[in-house]
């Protein structure tokens, strides 16, 4: 049973703002909290969850508070369309600063679609790149459909939010790779041990004052008629080949 | 102006079953709709637009009616959830046997979420290979999100539906690959010109029936931690790497 000012609590946790006031955000489905739970970067605050969770999760060691609730107050907790069994409120990650030699990391440009972003950090987890520089104009990390597309690997990749033309100006000596429809064909370049890949915004593309950044253009060949490739199947396709 | 009778048969078109018994689906949004305009392969019954879509559209050759409607009319038509300008009904597209020598073609297993098959429909179409062959567990091409998510490559990708297992046994001699977590490392094999890339669906992989079909296992390898890649990312960096 949980309190009515408990529940606007959580349900106001949909929204950055109130995300940000705390440093928390929710995690919600079976999987997805279980690997926090298991995670030494994650501190859970609170879990809320149905019977059937609890019983199916005896065995896990967790150091916190397991509220039950019903099937109701779950669904009206959740900022899923289908809501999972559980629901955690989650310390934010701390902001790490990252390094950038001998390292490869992703800098993204305004990808403002939650399912892409959280699709990008996925694909980051799987190709063993530690780390995100996004501008401001991305997606907020911490937003449901981002954690909830990110499969888990949220807690193991080190996103950061920054001024991209200012931090970038500062990284002097590291490679800049821009994803452009025109450039080098990156499935005949060799694999790099180091450098920033810098991947656009879903509709324009990357702004022209980070363009000039660049040291390079690089591009995946199209051989049929779409006029572009989906950001994230973009980004995993150039770390596939660069990696 | 729309009748209510219209209206609501054009929101009857969300549903499957009403699609297939006039053969139509719905498409919205001005690029998609212009693009199906100048295809050849569409065949639009009908157009409803805003005024400002007509405006912006008076040098384009249509040979049907265009209805006006205003602003409301359209939100309540569409099924986005930001309804754009102009909203088509579209004859489905032929069902043309697939070839299957000297090209390579995509076979999905369960490909449910419908950003997923939209998106892989799409990187077919970058791709240039000129057909996917479905399940029936696989979410209609013709869903409004599917058709969304192709940016337009519905009209240049051949998708069919069939029993694959009793279809893949009539294809002798044609190689199946079979995406797999563990295979063959598909970053080092060469380029092939005729096969089955099979993907399998987003939870539980290829069912172990087709498995048995398949000549090769192939997989992506994996750096990091992340348990699985999405489905539509996969597919898009084994295209890359076989065709």
């Amino acid at each position: 049973m949980v309190s009515r000012s408990e529940l606007k609590y959580i349900q106001s946790l949909g929204q950055k703002k109130y995300r940000d006031i705390d440093g928390v955000f929710v995690a919600e489905g079976p999987k997805l909290v279980r690997e926090l739970i298991e995670s030494e970067n994650a501190e859970l605050k609170k879990i809320y969850a149905l019977n059937k969770w609890v019983e199916e999760n005896k065995n896990l060691s967790i150091s916190i508070d397991v509220t039950a609730i019903n099937e109701a107050e779950l669904e009206r907790m959740s900022q899923l369309k289908t809501p999972n069994k559980v629901l955690a409120v989650v310390k934010k990650f701390e902001v790490i600063e990252p390094r950038t030699k001998d390292t490869i990391s992703l800098v993204l440009d305004t990808i403002q679609d939650p399912g892409n972003l959280g699709t990008i950090i996925r694909i980051a987890d799987w190709f063993g790149v530690p780390q995100i520089i996004c501008n401001a104009n991305c997606a907020d990390m911490y937003n449901a459909k981002v954690v909830q597309a990110t499969m888990g690997s949220i807690a193991r990749v080190n996103v950061i939010y920054t001024d991209l033309p200012v931090w970038l100006k500062q990284q002097s000596g590291t490679r800049i790779y821009a994803a452009m429809l025109e450039g080098k064909d990156v499935t005949k370049m060799n694999a790099i041990r180091e450098g920033f890949i810098m991947i656009g915004n879903e509709s324009i593309g990357i702004d022209k004052d980070l363009l000039q950044l660049a040291n390079e253009k690089i591009s995946i060949p199209r051989k049929g008629k779409a006029e572009s490739l989906n950001a994230a199947v973009a980004t995993g396709i150039i770390l596939s080949h660069l990696v």
